[in-house]
């Protein structure tokens, strides 16, 4: 693990996440900028000394030269380090897990998707979202024709964390500076989720988009609150709505889609039932674990529905994806269908390029912009 | 009373709504624009045979000229009569209540606008949505400063009753008829209850909008999904979606509002509630008939809280407020603060202006466009 | 009608339930136990001077000999005096339609249960909860075998408006007097509409009751919490639970079903839907004016679904059934099947019969007690 | 590890629950009844050869022996086999942490109190409900006195999976075997869930019952459905609802307790929030990791609010009080406030004896029956 030290969010996230299906441990890492307080966080953790590394380089190198190397590094530092971290890993010859957005200019993300490439190494980019059962139960069902051919996407990701000025919060003041988290500050932060998780469940790409960007709170540098049209191949048309400033939403990601068969509802915060409505006949509550659930979301999941799976286990779906692709990779074999639902370098470019798409047009009025 | 004969489904709404309170009763009317089926449903509904008119020319001409003269008339055609016999009604001194959006051209709204300010007769116009007792709370909280300064308003309004070809269903095809609709489908059908609601709830008013229509369903002559960013005065945003092919949306209108003090959210499917959430407290349900509800919503509320009230009662509301306002005008004392949150003509010619705007913006690929 | 003059509650929702689908108008009543408010009252709604009677013993002699006399009386007095009430408009020939429950005593509801199948005259109690179309969907489909044989029955009503002491509340004083409201609270007061709207939405006939009651709040003369358990014919079992000390809960009837092939869920306070899961599927939302909703709910039905209706709609089907039961027995034919469901005179022995056996029972600790 | 190998659901979710916070790792087990199908287990899952047990026997003994042997034993296996396991393990010296119900007898439940207490060894019962952070916000409220005195207790289980014969289901096989489960079925299983968390929460201690057991599967050796009147000390009274037979519930526990100054809901399907209306007020959505939570919750919470917590989470609690319980007891120390909430010993014996409460009373036609 790279990041995530004392004090981090994400990073303890990740190992919860890791840990849970029992396929990961944590068993080296460079954590923190300071060498010295990487060191003491590694230690904390209980990893070997010689494995709680000062800094990444270092760590990359060393544990290249391993034979009991890790099977992967999981990267949750700042936005603006992904690329220099996940280059010189892949280039190590060691597999990247990587939180999102993959890096804050598209030449980056270029960059990497030629070194992934080129590696033929595996890539998991975290947009933790598309691990939970329904968000996957509705790709199969889109992918099975079930609401037909795609009319209307509505995402949207609402949050109130920064509804005032959080200077002074750690995870605040990172995201909102530019220089670490890049020019995206709720775009960066979860539309980018938004955007994957519509690309993820429709299958739909999205072709230009409209965009209307705006900071509320004074003295803060980057966006809080994200308005898009987005215009999909063909008629299907969508709207994305992502704001860190709306007072009573705590993780408001939810979606819908409407195709000329059916309509579906998944929202994140109740994420263990997925409402589908058939043109012309009664809505319908599915529920993970239940009746006429899918394969890929019964692969998802872990217990029985009514006992509330969570963005744990979500999470942690996409640690156990990264670890069957790791595997398959080690042993040069296909992986697991299951495990191929799992975000990566591709997921990563398009975020990036709907980051500054978003700017772009925004900063054009609105002026329609390719992605 | 002129239209909503035999079929109609607005027609039999507003005769509930206005029954409803006792402040009415349907005394004459012209309900058909075939005079003898307009005369034979008057009939039917037992009025005085010198009362079912054959057309709503002899209805104003005749009640002008009697001693007890209907006190309003109720206007409940397509869009596109609007204007004709509102006008005809007002100049014959009577007062009008007319269904939503006023009329097809701005300058038939302008028009109505000019002879309601001349002849100073009461117009009330059935945005019905505005007389939930929780639309009035949200109104009163946010004159009351309770939310701060809005920053962001997200309203939309989905049904899908259009998501298939309905040719041969009355109501569609009136409604999917340009000649008779106006310029915009879902446009002027539901998108302007949910503009119309915005202002009316936050305040603010729209300057500017960029919007993108769309007609999913193949023949149809109007749109059928409208996707609309707005910009109010300053810095404040919003989005506004309206579809009529929604799949699983009946009537799903819901407004979100949320400023530097607090959020709010409000939905008419389970309009006894609204949600409050004041900047770093818990939320809060605020109950229809509850503890804390402003003096307005009280005003506009019939029975105990937890025994619903619903669509006909807040249609109701406005049947109330509008005998409020013919009495008073007809005493020339001022009317109640209550009965003046009934939305009026200026609402009525916002509303066409909306309609215009999103036309000519999505037809300039979504330039924003001033209202 | 009887009763609902000034400050009263159910006497202004009568009167507008009755309005609201244009079959009745008062046209006659005696509305307070002091003749001269009652005759006030009267005057103020607008009755001729000779319909606003002092008591209603002159009403009933009165009325029985005008040639435009009632259709029917509306009795929404104090429960202790429904029985001589309705016993004298009975005996004048005047259809009657009640509150509930019927009567304080069984001895009183059966005598009347006796006038009435000797007179023949339509008698409705206004169990208005069976009045929503979405409990009548409930027991159609439960007639037409959709749930299979029934095994449980979990009902609840929770209000809290008792839930501290409300002496001087005039609502309060009136249904805490046992010479006025009879032996029960909550039990008479909520617990008989819990009971109705479980027999007629099964279709069961509860045979024996183990009853707890309670009272919570010091110097309440009668009970304001009660538990009871039910036992069906056969295996089938049930608990029923009505509360008015419950805080936090407003008008909470909510009733559940199981069969042995499938279940059903329904909440007053969310009356335009009804969860059904058919045994092995998956939960289907069904909706008032939706998709597979039965004649006998689109019968009770008036607007499209999303648009809700309520409490007072609710109200009003009965005494639109109540208008049909009085229009068919005048014109001595069958009455439709729809105007059957309305809740009688059967409906109001067994409430009173379950109001005396729960008191017994939990007299004797809660011994099983037939009904 | 005693129980939990192939085909097992508990088994799976307590590794799952305990690896989760990181405190725990499974390094020896006893998975099976079956010597070679345990030790066969253990080695599939990484276990070392010496510490693959063919049974727990052997493992009790030989762990008790080692240097580094286990810190504590977890005991999944079926209800009849608890004792025998939990007794052999702290007679060697070794902390417990056992399934629910603690046994099947009383005389049994009674004999592993006394052991705990003479050995003075940790025993931790996975009541997991009770780890769930708003169960505990609950708990602090009531504790705190925001509900003021309780007066009623709702509390409802009910679940759908025995709906139908699920003869061949491993699960139900054995739960639905008085040999293995104990004389309780949907009372064993899941009215003990219930039970414990009304004391957990409230604080009250359950003084007598009356219940009514129903088996309605034919064919089925132990109840299914069990209803039961609480009482408690002084006036409060509850009702619980368990069953497993209610089709349309998956895992449905919801507690409701009233108070004279506030009631509280909250239910394991949406664990995240607890609703709370103080007396006279608004109702308030208090949610995990919001405003105004107490201080216990907080401790029992990992992520921030609106990043869905659920069931592995609220058992990983349990898991990791368990673990400062049993680091505590090896330091010789007081453990935290926070791990003191971690069910034990007597909730294994209350719970044992509800279970033989409630099917005397039964019996006896629902006679009040001591605890």
């Amino acid at each position: 693990m790279v990041g995530g030290g004392e004090g981090a969010f994400i990073g303890g996230v990740h190992r919860m996440a890791a840990r849970l299906d029992g396929h990961w441990d944590v068993v080296a890492g460079s954590f923190h900028s300071d060498p010295q307080k990487s060191v003491a966080f590694g230690l904390s953790q209980g990893l070997e000394a010689d494995r709680a590394y000062a800094d990444f380089r270092t760590m990359a190198a060393s544990e290249a030269k391993r034979a009991d190397r890790i099977d992967a590094v999981s990267i949750v530092t700042p936005n603006s380090t992904h690329h220099a971290i996940a280059r010189e890993f892949l280039l190590a010859g060691i597999p990247v897990i990587c939180d999102k957005p993959m890096t804050t200019t598209l030449r980056h993300a270029e960059d990497l998707a030629a070194i992934a490439r080129d590696t033929g190494l595996p890539f998991i980019l975290t947009h933790n979202y598309s691990g939970y059962p329904m968000a996957r139960q509705a790709r199969a069902m889109i992918e099975a024709g079930e609401l037909g051919e795609i009319r209307i996407v509505q995402v949207e990701y609402a949050q109130d964390w920064l509804a005032t000025d959080q200077t002074g919060n750690k995870q605040a003041d990172w995201r909102g500076d530019p220089s670490k988290a890049g020019p995206g500050g709720a775009l960066g932060d979860i539309a980018t989720h938004a955007f994957q998780l519509v690309e993820f469940v429709t299958g739909l790409k999205t072709e230009t988009i409209s965009a209307d960007l705006s900071t509320f709170v004074a003295g803060r540098k980057v966006d809080d609150n994200v308005s898009v049209l987005l215009r999909f191949g063909g008629a299907s048309k969508g709207m994305l709505w992502a704001s860190q400033v709306a007072t009573g939403s705590a993780n408001g990601l939810k979606l819908r889609v409407f195709g000329d068969k059916g309509g579906i509802e998944w929202a994140q915060e109740t994420p263990e039932t997925l409402l589908f409505t058939p043109i012309g006949e009664q809505q319908r509550i599915i529920r993970r674990g239940g009746a006429g659930v899918s394969k890929m979301a019964t692969l998802a999941t872990r217990i029985p529905g009514g006992h509330p799976e969570g963005y744990l286990e979500g999470f942690a779906q996409i640690y156990s994806d990264a670890a069957e692709l790791v595997r398959a990779h080690k042993e040069k074999r296909s992986p697991s269908l299951c495990s191929l639902q799992a975000p990566g370098i591709a997921d990563g470019v398009r975020g990036v390029k709907f980051i500054e798409a978003a700017i772009a047009s925004s900063t054009n009025n609105g002026a329609w912009t390719s992605i």
